[in-house]
């Protein structure tokens, strides 16, 4: 059985929908942020990082999103990823990219005691981050398939992903609108049985 | 052919090491950032992030190191993937860590017109950069196998990106002396024929 740490308001709903796609049974433990539950002793010792998701499996802990998504599909949907090698390293690329870059450009607009000090730098990352999110949210635009999904015409584990990020950015007063393929890419996800089945059980905002 | 746009000083190190392991014939294209090339509309055309490493394949140009390794890994080299899954995703939740969360701590400090406009919040993101990158490798020190690589016994794609980033620790003045585990890992990957390969075509500083 596999027990899942989440929080509805964060990138954890994106394990969330591919449990649901997978239909995998799990167990969600709810990590209240509103009084750092995510910091008690007793989460630092399942996960030291003090984030979600966190998974719990028969064989060990895992964490971070893209070794968990990975994982889901080793043991129970290989179809999640691309068989031609090429596509299976676009759909990487992207999970890495969100990862790294448009995540990290979304945390700068509440997490600046990440990395600096000073309250004049947290409200500097502030101003800046829907430009940053924006930024990220053009090249994607521009550079996945959109066919319907993010990498051809089959979902992938970009997708879960793509949705639940891009769904961030409306949180920094970015208007989606303006990029019409993630609008698009949105609205398919959003209906999705997955989605609302995760939705359902209040693993996503 | 593959075609490797790198710079030595840079985690595209990681990318040129997994060539050498899996000897693969490689055209080396140095982006040369004392002129800013990594920007110029050339650069541009093929990674519009403005970054490294790049990988020119017969399909189609990938970015993102983690999409790259395993690309490489699931043309020329599975052996560097654990056939476990539980270990494969081991590996991942390693790179993702790699990625997301150190490779962004480290560039805090100096990359920090990234995240903030004001050269106060540099300064702060510059100062705080060794603390939380030291924080990174103390979690790596604590949870990694070093049996003796990251994730086992053999190889896998997380130790050329290890090795690669915890060095760069040591540009922060960051004595990795303070961590036994990877400072063993940084001895015995430094002399492996691959890194000094790679070290001998002039791809890592």
């Amino acid at each position: 059985m596999l027990t899942l740490h989440y929080n509805p308001l964060t990138i954890s709903a994106a394990t969330a929908i591919v449990l649901e796609e997978l239909e995998v049974p799990y167990t969600p433990i709810l990590v209240d942020f509103s009084d750092v539950s995510q910091q008690s002793p007793a989460y630092l010792a399942l996960n030291p990082k003090g984030r979600v998701p966190t998974l719990q499996t028969p064989q060990g802990v895992l964490t971070e999103t893209g070794a968990i998504l990975e994982y889901l599909a080793a043991q129970h949907g290989p179809h999640l990823i691309p068989e031609d090698p090429f596509q299976a390293a676009r759909m990487r690329e992207t999970m890495h990219y969100l990862a790294s870059t448009v995540h990290v450009n979304y945390a700068h607009a509440m997490r600046g005691p990440r990395w600096a000090d000073l309250e004049s730098s947290w409200a500097d990352m502030t101003a800046k981050a829907p430009h940053t999110m924006a930024a990220s949210l053009a090249y994607l635009e521009g550079h996945l398939d959109f066919a319907p999904f993010a990498i051809g015409n089959s979902l992938t584990l970009a997708d879960p992903w793509l949705f639940v990020l891009t769904g961030f950015a409306t949180r920094l007063h970015i208007d989606i609108a303006q990029f019409p393929n993630l609008s698009a890419h949105q609205v398919m996800m959003h209906d999705r049985y997955a989605v609302r089945a995760a939705r359902n059980k209040g693993m996503l905002a």
